[in-house]
């Protein structure tokens, strides 16, 4: 099973980081195989046919498990990580793709961005959206055992999704 | 597997129901086992504590596939169907279930609500909502194939989730 | 200006009924003219051609403001409030009236119900939303201060939008 | 009257901005007084603290009217437009601006993003959502009269919202 990470926070090695991290583990019992900072793939983001967005555009298309994490910004994802998603092809782009909906706030007020708002996205690139959308408090989610829940819940689904058919 | 329909129709043998039962048919290979039209289970839906309500309850419960059709009422799904689904325990009432949202509507334009709005619901619920939500064109959903399409891209992930544990 | 209180909870003189009214006098400075309890019209909701549901839709479609208002059920509003919408003209339905959507539940994770699930139909009926969603925590609404605040910011709008016309 | 429109599309000159503009003359009477293309703000919009971002961010929020138009991408607006959207200020970053959302797309089936998704962002930045959101088929729109009717139905309310107070 191959694992990706995709993290839409414009700072690098932020806390959504470390969550949408924990959250690949909670899921699949193992690190992930791939982090991508969407940061990382800079101003090209804006325009198209860049090498590097395409590579990382395949990587998420050809892993099994995608979770894709946002801070909460406007009570929804990213500008920056829209961009990405952006690129990947409408219907089809996430197909065959278990994804995980991540976001990352200040307060609960926002909770239901990450199931109303950042699961649409990644139903309509075709994705397998299996697993609730997982809000976590920026505070709390270390020591809060929400991802612990999430994972206890939800990996024998990603397992059963995942898994070679038989 | 055990698969139901759920119809959210106020007026009985709907077009949202023939919809809904050839949308389980094509994820299951096979006809519903059970049909619940929430009509049919009365005033008391406006109540609590109805023993024909809760054996519905039980029954979508209890079922591996759940097909959860409704027409497109104010651009959502309709308040007779949501009565119902508000008899359900939050969080746990639909754990285990892999629940397909269907709606069915007189025009395109309203397309987006089985994803936004019927789905999230499902999910609160604790279903398991690996697929898209599927909107129907009430004139043209006989003919226009996108129903033996939604089976044929999502009936293995069905019988992935749905399948004995090996 | 007449004012109308729209309460969609199954149980009479709820504390969303109480919030409702508080709102109504906050955006308009007196008691509201007008309450309907959903729950009142009885069982005919799950019909149609009934008089006092008709009379009802015509009390809400002749106000200047109207508040309507739910407790949070499954992350949105009740089924019970669904059923009364679902029998006002699409598009029209509300045509002219301001309409403040407010959902009262017990944990902040779900404050963004109003302004995601409930104010989309008020919209689609055709009221003037000028008014985000307001969510009320139902332990605190009384002391919190979030219905002077919002009655503050937004009274000011529902004047200029309700005064007759120069 | 201050009139603003911005324009989300990657593409200069897009569709979508003829669009944007026929929308803001129906609403206004007039020729918008700025148009801000997001995508000529440049690579800062994936930073912070850039002058150019900061005074179109000023000249938004100094605006009485803005028509916010994106295409759609992935069934929601784009993740260019959200990056200018998130360097607003959270609740009051819009405050006392009327703004419409309008989005133009290549088919119907998208035509709830306008309302259920970029709405709510304006309504989080603060903004008076008073109108619903405008779905514009990008091959039609310049014949099928429905910005016409839009500037019909909502340019009184845009005026009475945005005349200087008696």
């Amino acid at each position: 099973m191959v694992t990706t990470v995709v993290v839409g926070n414009p700072k690098r090695n932020s806390r959504t980081r470390a969550a949408a991290e924990r959250v690949a583990e909670a899921l699949s019992g193992r690190h992930a195989d791939h982090v991508i900072e969407v940061i990382d793939l800079g101003p090209a983001l804006l325009e198209w046919g860049d090498a590097g967005i395409a590579a990382a555009v395949d990587t998420v298309a050809g892993s099994d498990l995608v979770v894709i994490a946002s801070p909460t910004y406007k009570a929804t994802y990213t500008g920056l990580l829209k961009t990405f998603l952006d690129k990947f092809a409408g219907a089809t782009g996430m197909h065959g793709v278990v994804a995980a909906p991540v976001m990352v706030g200040g307060a609960w007020d926002h909770a239901l961005a990450a199931e109303l708002t950042l699961k649409p996205v990644l139903a309509e690139l075709g994705a397998t959206t299996a697993l609730p959308g997982l809000f976590l408090l920026e505070s709390e989610f270390e020591s809060d055992g929400r991802i612990d829940d999430y994972g206890r819940r939800w990996a024998p689904v990603v397992e059963r999704l995942t898994r070679a058919a038989p």
